[in-house]
């Protein structure tokens, strides 16, 4: 078994909720050494997390937003507010959907339900680029 | 170290939360082959989720469900409707709790907490059966 | 590649959220023999549960709580009462954070973002001491 590590930028998104299977994907030429292994993701963040979900309709996306900022509303009577009005729900939603993922990977490349896609989820409204350390780990490809 | 991967088909449940720890278990024989492990579960679907809870109680998989529906109702304005009331709030509910579980194994067995069990999360009325990737890595036993 | 699996006893600590990565590292002398790895932690209960958050407000923990007793309140008709009306919210607010983390090893030692800490989030009133189980793996260092 071998393992390595790297750290990937993602470019800035708007507020909402994003697939991004490709972005990472591509930021990891690695994947394909692998004949088997797992994936494991850590966004480097409070304020953005990752899930899995539903990777063709955009609907579904927005209507994560409408949900989420449902049950973590801006007006709560926070009392952490000095960093602006979306940032102590942004702190709470991140912890919702959590900030690390570990993906099975097997020929070579991520191994994925069909309809399952990556999601960066962005709770801030000028979040900037966003890191994450990915760490690969398994057998090697002949 | 080694590492192995094989898929799991979960029987068809209701709606609702499942206790899977034995269904889990019994369809991974090669677990008793790790003194030392992990074992890595990811659910392959966007609609039905994993999670880790109480293994004694049916009360508390019931408490479940109804917090569930109503922390993410289906009566919410929901843009994604398609595939039906119950779909989008699935995709919702799923993320919530999560898509993948990693757990220890020791001895040859799973290393849960005494009233830890593996919870299937049913989310939508008919899901049919549920595909599992299930990951396991760790130090050989004698 | 080289594994270790050990157990690691927290202190126990009042209702609500706690920064607890120096508790956790300070307990796990052999981060410091890894060049590269994984660390996991599982807490083995299911009415206190695991994320990572902000490391450095007292004030986002706080809010932490008010969000949580909010969004899974004592009051709701839950059917699981025996174990007092602190038991059942512990366990649904347990699975919205999740009972497991993967985090990354750089360097012989946890590789989190600048604000990120490991919090144990303690739905009980009197939850008494918390058990986890850490499972380390990686590259040895030199």
């Amino acid at each position: 078994m071998k393992m390595l590590q790297r750290e990937i930028t993602l470019e800035p998104k708007p507020r909402g909720f994003h697939l991004i299977t490709g972005e990472v994907t591509s930021a990891l030429d690695e994947l394909s050494d692998f004949s088997l292994g797992l994936l494991h993701l850590l966004i480097r963040h409070t304020s953005a997390s990752l899930t899995l979900n539903e990777n063709a309709s955009p609907d579904v996306r927005r209507d994560f937003r409408t949900w989420s900022d449902h049950a973590v509303p801006e007006e709560f009577g926070w009392t952490h507010t000095l960093e602006g009005p979306d940032d102590m729900p942004a702190h709470v939603k991140g912890s919702i959907t959590g900030f690390d993922l570990t993906l099975p990977v097997k020929d070579g490349r991520l191994s994925l339900g069909t309809w399952q896609g990556v999601y960066l989820c962005e709770h801030r409204d000028h979040g900037g680029p966003r890191s994450l350390t990915a760490t690969l780990w398994g057998e090697a490809r002949d």
